[in-house]
């Protein structure tokens, strides 16, 4: 299990981290790169090609403002693309959603929320979890774990109140 | 090889004709129904659980405006659910683009373009490709013949001017 | 008199206790719930069923980005509800407020302004007036009041000016 | 059973009357007038006025542009005030939505939909319901004939594909 | 020379204060009032009264989210009334904006910036110089000071670089 | 009374007509003018320099996309401008109405609807009113007018429903 | 002379027209191309790698969408790229605006207005006019030409009202 | 080798001094100016006539809100202009973002993004390099610098991860 995470600037680490962290926490080999789509064309493509061969099944590709990232990484593979916009700009990421979510015909990006970086690892791990029945379980159980702290906090309030 | 394909309404339809055109193309079994999150939750549901047991490897889900139906879709599994924002309102689709991207961290919704029908079948496709060669090679296969496409426009604009 | 508070994350609690505290001090009857459309649907049908045989008149549904938890509620009931976008991500509640007021035709939400907590009681609270005069004399009451707040607001600018 | 239904201009008729229609299907008396917050404020008054006295149950206030008719209506009754933002001018109905639905703390307006004629309507009968059995069991066959339409599309299109 | 300055709410007093300092340095009498369209809407016709028999030249009324008062005041008037709308709520004065400019055809509102205390002020004094040699000739020296200004930072930044 | 009514290009003329007919119809002078803040500085700059020795006491100024003139006018005046924005572009005149109302402090424009070109005239002749009591009357008369279209629009439909 | 232009698709060519009469019209030599950053990254990287040699002094791109070919054309070369975002969806080309020019620090595009095709190819007019008095002197002759068009309509408008 | 800078007001200056930091370090002659469209309409044109004699390549104009500036100065020359949208009010530069990007037919700016500084200055530099050997082959090392920044934090990712 392999998923590539990379990102436009190493400012955008903070926000892309947790879904690194998600997806070491389901044991999936993570290679998380910063290669830019405009600075290092060569090296990006090169880092793609990698891909191709070792197994990665999804790429989470993250970048703010024109985010021309996720769209150039899906261009060179079918591998699916995961498109994390960021908040980096005062438009608040609204540029980057709309560089992001409106690709043309045939090169497709899996576009998640704003800064939505645990959600783009859901993703890929859904994606994997197809033909991966460990993880199937494990997202199952994530999920009613998440569902548990939603009722525990239902119980807090119900005291509460 | 199996990709359902939901929608809220029946005036969806057209928009969302050429994913499943698409799908036909690749041999990708295609089912297609009209259920609507809110007026027949029951049936959905009941539609989502048969997907968890045929082989669907994903969901293309498409709504317009309040577009509540990609997301409870992907409450109910953890198959990758597309979601396909349709501009049925006045808004232009602004307003189902966001309904769809946003989710809550735990159940995302890999989302495309408004109205980006062919983009969300192409995203299945890349999904199956993973574990499906054939799959695999007919999407290189069909990139090529569109960046010929491409080339041939690019052939008469050169001719022209 | 009963009302039924629903919030989609434990996050939301803050900006939705203003309608809680504003309910109770009409004597309404609070049911104060942490449910969410996509995390815990079974549990939220069952919470939306309690409310059909309890005699809720209305319910507030409170949700950021997607958003999609009014929507859901209101598609399980003919009891009037009451839909609160909140701002909980980078789109200031933009996101949220689309994914509420946007219902398709035949499931409306009653939406109030972004983190507007104590119109939605209020208009639950006159909701409940149309068939309980004490509510009534106290929202007319309650109206006079925060006209005298104007006025005395009013009374000091003079003075300063 | 009485609802009032108010637009600030003749203009908006053809958008509002799916509501009126709706209303009178249910048997509901409906007093319709083209009555404005800006030009006709006295006669505005007036009807509010009477609506105070005539067991009317929820007002529905449809406007476009600065759409002040809505809060104006809202700020003068308890009764429940239903906004319709109505799409005429060149914003597309944004404008309308923003104006109605950010009212101010203690006034509130149940906003529905720009456009959204039918849901204004279902919600005051939503209102009415809650004390009145008969409505109670028509809105509840309604929502089943709409489901209905639903699956009956669905048909088609399983059959069709 | 008089002008008439109302808001909607005492919250917006500190950002509509640059306007009256402004018009009281012009000498010009200045009537600060706190009144609600919505809330205190007797109030407000009889200071709106008021002001057509006292001499006001022009009103500025300040407000925020649903933005109702400018509005409601030029519609019970034809003294020229200048719309401030104020940043009071997430969506940063864009939907005062809209509900601010956006009136309909007959009842126009001499709408300014966002914030832009100063420019309301600058506008009701220009509008009483039309007939005001005084304010004319002190209006014009003002331009020219904040000419100087520009010109005093222009040179600054000359010899900095 | 004297009204200089000037626009950015031919291609304005047409929703800015409906001002000239209303200057007109209340016998006001109109100096009409095509000029550019880009294209015709020159001119415009003599235009306006006319106005101020020929008795004019509100400059209309209409523009489309950055719409810069009513900006550039005001700059040059403190008769009073107003500024018209119209729907010339793809972005349906959101562009000219924030390129006009957002002035910086000291050169204020007085902003009236995207294409609201009535308004604009309305304006104007409520600045003229101040100090013509015809004017005055006539503009309470048109109101009248106009309220008493509303009324019988109101008759009109008691009648249908 | 020589200036490059390049668009994603066919279906741009409508819209990028005039840029390139506009272009001739000066007697530059323009290569047309239909070139697209995501299906025909090779074909495009050739092409700019001409321009580097072939005396190209400015490139003008044009896309619709995520429109991310003008960032990817600036980021390979240092030749100046002019961005002419298409509105080629529903959003009405507000998309591309934003993918064109929220361009990351280092690779700026010289964004132009959406489907501003004349004033890309004036832009580009004026770049090369820098060191060639032949088209320094046309464009400034174009200007003039452009004015007097300005001032004819202004004479007719004069003569009409 | 020489730029010209010009910006609105001296509020502008903390976000346009990296653009004249980076000119610099390229050893072009910078000239800095604070002139207003609207308040110091003689002293820019004064200083845009400079700039035709004395070398000027480049205007950077940057401004905020109505940012009229950007469109003033490229209507009074032919030297190409940059436009620099500064986020200078609640609109967090969109306002600027329209107002100088969606210029008319005839008169372009070449826009780049919100506080875009360096953006702006590269821009500039590119347009100089076009004729001049050092700063092509400088701006080719700095592009060189940039990528290898980029390298580096992507080489500190890998071992980190």
């Amino acid at each position: 299990m392999r998923v590539a995470v990379v990102m436009g600037s190493k400012s955008d680490l903070a926000k892309v981290e947790p879904a690194i962290t998600l997806l070491k926490s389901f044991n999936v080999a993570v290679d998380v790169r910063i290669l830019s789509a405009h600075r290092t064309p060569v090296e990006l493509t090169n880092f793609i090609n990698e891909t191709k061969v070792n197994g990665t099944e999804a790429i989470i590709a993250a970048a703010g403002m024109a985010a021309a990232l996720p769209g150039v990484v899906a261009s060179q593979t079918i591998i699916p693309v995961i498109g994390l916009p960021i908040s980096g700009s005062v438009l608040d990421g609204m540029d980057a959603l709309y560089s992001i979510v409106q690709m043309p015909s045939g090169i497709p990006v899996a576009t998640v929320a704003i800064n939505g970086s645990k959600n783009a690892a859901y993703l890929a791990l859904q994606i994997i979890a197809i033909n991966n029945k460990d993880v199937r379980e494990k997202l199952l159980k994530d999920r009613l774990e998440n569902a548990e702290k939603v009722l525990e906090a239902n119980e807090e309030v119900i005291t509460k109140y």
